[in-house]
């Protein structure tokens, strides 16, 4: 047999963002990559130095239960849940694609069906509004150590020096929100690695910095178990208005203008329980990666 | 007037890399981006979180003196010299796409003009070599503190306990190469930091750890300066077979293959002077960038 060029295997892709949270966006209603090099080829992609690089590679699939379904890989390979900045991205593609034709639609993911809604400027997607859920806040829904049924708001916690006030939210994963005056001042890269890895949070934390400005304001400074500080956090900023609310620091019905690191989300945790999550999503560039696996 | 769409600029781009060290380069026969937006695009585009992703941006342009001109620009938007991996990228891109029809080619840089010649396999390039020049290795060429004309050739210096012989020498940029007996046991995260840093060196210096195998074979870690530890430097590789020279370890006229944490690259001081390097040039993706300047 004679020597052939190795074959490589040719994927189109998209690159996206919301607030800086990237990943490579795969069609697979036109492409089908096999499902055993799923994991490979999202490590692939993600490299910084060899790939593309990206937080991750996401795939927008068919559904049999929503308008579109999205898979989510870490950059590690592993598969994830959910990620918010993610979703506002599949849905705007998924409309400019032509997958969908209404401005809302169902995105189904490992945790769930997901509501979506377009916003349009010109033509093209701008913003999303995505429907985060009903909130949780007992130490069960956490978890936290203590009674299960207890709730966790406003509750005193010492760090270092100071004395910190702290409320604990679920939006199907865990954070802790203090409210401080100044958010330049809050101690996130020593109180964020202390907090989330105290014995007190079983299955660790996110642990949120919040200075309200108004009651349709705030800012806002995460340190995200298992990264560090990050430039968004789409459920960190629900559970920050959320938190809000508890704390009588704004109402519900009132939308909230979250000012995160990477950009602005705009978050109400309506009359009907669930928080709503509008923020942008950005196209950054297409193209074709060449697999060398 | 009504509102209009923001013209958005699409950039053709095509990322490559060369042991992991990356760019995006762009066909300035094809495209042309505005000089003065050049620094700009540098930055969108080496952005990992809202970019593509990248170490900058190289563009391959008309010459009057050689068949090719390269630009690199860095991921700050300041104006590069030269960067062997590069080099050895922009050959690939030039006779793959036609720019060049000759296997050996000159490509103009900032740093001057350099030979390059591409090695196929199925048509496609696959490993370049570059001319690296002629290096130097007195004081004053790199500059080191001291009578100007002195060499630096195994010469002792104590660093914490232990006492290194290191070698200087300049490949257009400064090296000191340090001989060990086991590069895995090289203090190069304590060690790259101080050397970079000391006096002795008023334009600081590049630090490297080899490790002899024989004279074909090193083992190299490499401490740079204004980057720390990085995966492949092909000047300091090249330092590092003429220190191999002068201390003989090695010969003049002997390719040696020098293994590097990205990968290998292999490496002649031929009888002519000149340091020849050659290594791969991979390409991971073609695209269209959307700017958003």
């Amino acid at each position: 047999m004679t020597e052939r060029v190795k074959a490589l295997r040719e994927i189109t892709y998209t690159k996206m963002h919301g607030l800086g949270n990237n990943y490579i966006y795969i069609n697979q209603f036109e492409e089908q990559l096999p499902e055993e090099k799923l994991p490979q080829y999202a490590i692939e992609v993600s490299n910084l130095y060899t790939g593309i690089g990206s937080d991750g590679m996401i795939l927008i699939c068919p559904s049999e239960l929503a308008e579109v379904k999205m898979r989510i890989f870490n950059k590690d390979g592993s598969e994830g849940k959910n990620c918010g900045n993610g979703l506002r991205c599949v849905a705007k593609y998924a409309y400019e694609n032509g997958i969908v034709s209404a401005e809302k639609f169902a995105i189904e993911t490992l945790g769930g069906i997901v509501q979506a809604e377009v916003h349009l400027k010109y033509d093209r997607v701008d913003t999303v509004t995505i429907d985060m859920g009903k909130p949780q806040w007992t130490r069960g829904s956490l978890p936290m150590s203590g009674e299960s049924n207890d709730k966790v708001i406003n509750e005193s916690v010492q760090f270092e020096e100071n004395v910190f006030h702290m409320t604990g939210v679920s939006m199907g994963n865990p954070h802790m929100v203090m409210f401080v005056d100044e958010i330049e001042a809050a101690p996130l890269t020593t109180a964020g690695p202390y907090f989330t890895d105290h014995e007190m949070f079983p299955e660790s934390i996110n642990v949120e910095f919040v200075e309200v400005v108004s009651d349709k304001e705030f800012h806002f400074r995460v340190w995200e178990r298992g990264s560090g500080i990050t430039q968004a956090c789409g459920t960190g900023a629900c559970a920050a208005v959320v938190a809000g609310v508890l704390n009588e620091k704004t109402s519900k019905g009132t939308e909230v203008t979250v000012h995160l690191a990477g950009g602005d989300l705009f978050i109400t945790w309506a009359k009907d329980d669930h928080v709503w999550m509008t923020g942008p999503a950005v196209t950054i560039t297409t193209g074709v990666f060449y697999s060398q696996g």
